[in-house]
């Protein structure tokens, strides 16, 4: 509970209808899409720009009041679950497209923007923002900055980090920064527009964003290959891109995720088969003709039993909303989805979800497996129980071991959902303690009393390393 | 001076031979490309691994003796000078490539390779590392990566950040940390990877990169188009972007920088012209047959004199390597010559040339101009002589109003140069007192004691902003 003269500074920087501790208000912020993580915060407080943020982080500092910062609380870390208590920020009225610049192919943005309002916005004058990751249509922009959010684009077209060209944000201290520009080059100082993209709101307050477009491409093709053989599958991959081909997307769903996509989204997609690949190029119309039909040729040679090219523009989008779906379309199976995104380097992919399936069996848990192929980021994810405390504990030593094959396979406990409270027990498995204590001497530097969004990313306690069988 | 003990540790990490404190060995190191900044180390040092940069850091940390890394010391802002004494350390037994991986798109490189033997061993393999700063002939990768180095085909491609995605460093303290993977997606904490590519070796130093490699363009085209109006040019240059075309470079360079540069590679460049653009296309034939007709198109209506596309390779390269020349070639012209980044956005750049005319004759000071056009990131180029007192306190005059005007303008004081001595006093124009407060606290947690390249970035003493009359 924050004490009357607290609420009370808060109300009088935001106005009372922006101020939230009635128990409802609360419960709506308790959770965000990751299982087993609610806890209530202490009010719910939502800021009209830059200056109440700042004056809000200047107070909570003194105050040491902790401060999660929430978009639409789609991610799937624990990133924005207020575990510690203290005020969840909302972004609801600093949601605005400031501007969209084509001569200088950039759109400004606060936080708040929905994601695939930002992309209709720029695809509408020919521009294109390539992260999509899966919740696009309800996640903030916000919050994919502050996740670093991936999604199917990635392979051939980066990240969201790779899409920053400015932030403003606003310090613990608050102090209100700058950096960057609508520059395609710009050294002066650290890179701290990169820093605090995928620092999960634990270094400050991101308050707008400048963000790098590109020219939409022409024309875009879909193609599907089903296996009966999953190393056939990730050796199409492989030589898809050692052809020097790079598809705009390369997906990958294991027969249990077709089977559930399948019915959930009522395609007509096989679901005998062992493994599919869904394959995505766009660009010029000759070289997108070119490239499908090389892969055609690349997915046939490696054995699989079908590859069709989508006969329309309609079918292909049925084909990505239907892969789109995976999460939801699982979600449907069992009371809990736990979702995880081990990633490999993507000539491992093989290895991994042989190990996936090996590691299931193992802990009798079911995992089905769907993910980036392209990316070598895989979404092993488990239909479960959280009130089967049994199989839960199970399915936390089947995660575990997961992590750790990937580790070993140089690969990361996370590709583009973000640490949070989920994985930071495993981060220094992939740093280090000398890894760990880098970030740590950051964080401190900026937030010394440790109020922006604590307990995240830092684990009070790192798990042992799990002796991997394989 | 080093102490005797000093001087024998060191050896005793190194080895004798690697261990350098002669006059001759120490003058060697004392300056860099950037003039007016010489000053004598107190050794050179080699280490032969990274084991022994962290023997190094460890002891000159306890000791606080300053540490400047260095590649090929061509950097243009005074990064590698020994300004405040220390040790120069090279990395001339850390130079090899380690690995190409052609699954994975990567190749593993240690500090000390030179770019151009990295661009061509994966060329080799049909594979590009586009980042290509205009000394990529004998700078080091550890150089462009500490730098954050451009190049020509920054507006298509990016810079060197946006190609690297693991390191190994040695921090001041000893530790060493590895960062990210061999991954196309890794939000495994904050993005360490990229506050050290650009730290200028102020943080610590970079043993090894995994960097990433896309597939070889097809082909590629060069046009040529000659102005005789400022304007126009850099008309031409927003209405190529604003059509959706990103070429691989889009150079400008005006009539004096193009006159040095015709004296010097006498290929038969037009020297009676006001402004040259020279733009290259890459990708599949298709596509660069296709935009090259449209670049030529937009530059004819925009008045360009001549517009002629390059017959042959041989042409283009000849085209190509003249515009590389072009520090080299105004070198030529008077004792000094200074060389400055500058950057604004895109959209300004006529505004940014104009600026820089006017800057020149307010102080009767000969600066050329040359640039991506593409980035906004141009080089004014000032050739004048260091022993001219009164001439030099003129060229620093008008570089701090080119500063102040590319700031008013929305752009930075360095696009692709970095800050190191010669834009210290700068930056703070540039990213405000919270900015750099915000930088100082990353550098104050990672080197408390101020051992790694002292004095670069972080100025002593702020210039005062002048007042830009325009």
């Amino acid at each position: 509970m924050l004490s009357t003269q607290i609420s009370e500074k808060l109300i009088s920087i935001v106005g009372k209808e922006n101020f939230d501790d009635s128990q409802v208000g609360r419960l709506v912020y308790s959770y965000d899409a990751s299982p087993q993580y609610q806890s209530m915060p202490d009010a719910v407080v939502s800021p009209r720009n830059t200056e109440e943020v700042s004056k809000i982080l200047r107070f909570c500092n003194k105050n040491k009041v902790p401060i999660v910062p929430r978009g639409s609380g789609t991610n799937l870390c624990a990133g924005t679950t207020p575990t510690e208590g203290g005020i969840v920020l909302l972004f609801k009225h600093m949601n605005q497209i400031l501007e969209i610049d084509e001569d200088n192919l950039t759109v400004t943005v606060q936080p708040g923007t929905i994601t695939i309002d930002l992309i209709k916005a720029v695809e509408a004058k020919g521009l294109f923002y390539p992260p999509d990751p899966s919740s696009m249509s309800i996640s903030t922009i916000g919050g994919n900055l502050n996740e670093n959010s991936g999604g199917l684009r990635g392979l051939k077209y980066g990240v969201t980090r790779d899409y920053v060209l400015a932030i403003e944000a606003v310090l613990p201290n608050g102090d209100i920064i700058r950096t960057g520009g609508k520059l395609a080059k710009d050294v002066a100082g650290y890179d701290l527009t990169r820093l605090f993209v995928g620092s999960e709101g634990t270094l400050g307050i991101i308050t707008e964003a400048t963000l790098k477009l590109i020219p939409m491409p022409e024309t875009k093709k879909t193609l599907l290959a089903l296996y009966q053989n999953l190393d056939a599958a990730a050796r199409s991959v492989s030589k898809i891109i050692s052809n020097k081909i790079i598809p705009a997307t390369l997906e990958f769903l294991d027969q249990p995720t077709l089977e559930a996509v399948e019915d959930f989204a009522k395609i007509g997609l096989p679901t005998n088969v062992k493994a599919v690949l869904l394959i995505e190029q766009d660009g010029p119309p000759e070289v997108v003709e070119r490239d499908m039909e090389m892969i055609a040729a690349i997915c046939r040679e490696e054995d699989a039993e079908s590859v069709e090219i989508a006969k329309d523009e309609k079918t292909a989008e049925l084909l990505s909303a239907a892969r789109r779906s995976a999460l939801s379309a699982l979600a449907r199976l069992k009371p809990t989805t736990i979702l995880e995104d081990a990633t490999v380097p993507r000539s491992e992919i093989a290895k991994m979800v042989n190990a996936i399936e090996k590691i299931a069996e193992k802990y009798d848990v079911k995992i089905c497996t769907f993910g980036h192929a392209g990316d070598g980021n895989l979404h092993p994810t488990c239909p479960t129980d959280i009130r089967d405390q049994e199989e839960m504990e199970r399915v936390e030593k089947a995660f575990e071991e997961i992590f750790a094959v990937a580790i070993d396979l140089g690969g990361t406990i996370t590709g583009e959902h973000g640490v949070g409270l989920v994985k930071a027990p495993y981060l220094e498995w992939k740093l280090g303690p000398e890894g760990i204590a880098a970030m740590h001497s950051i964080k401190h530097a900026f937030d010394p009393n440790n109020i922006m969004n604590p307990g995240k990313m830092f684990a009070k306690e790192s798990r042992k390393r799990v002796v991997v069988a394989r």
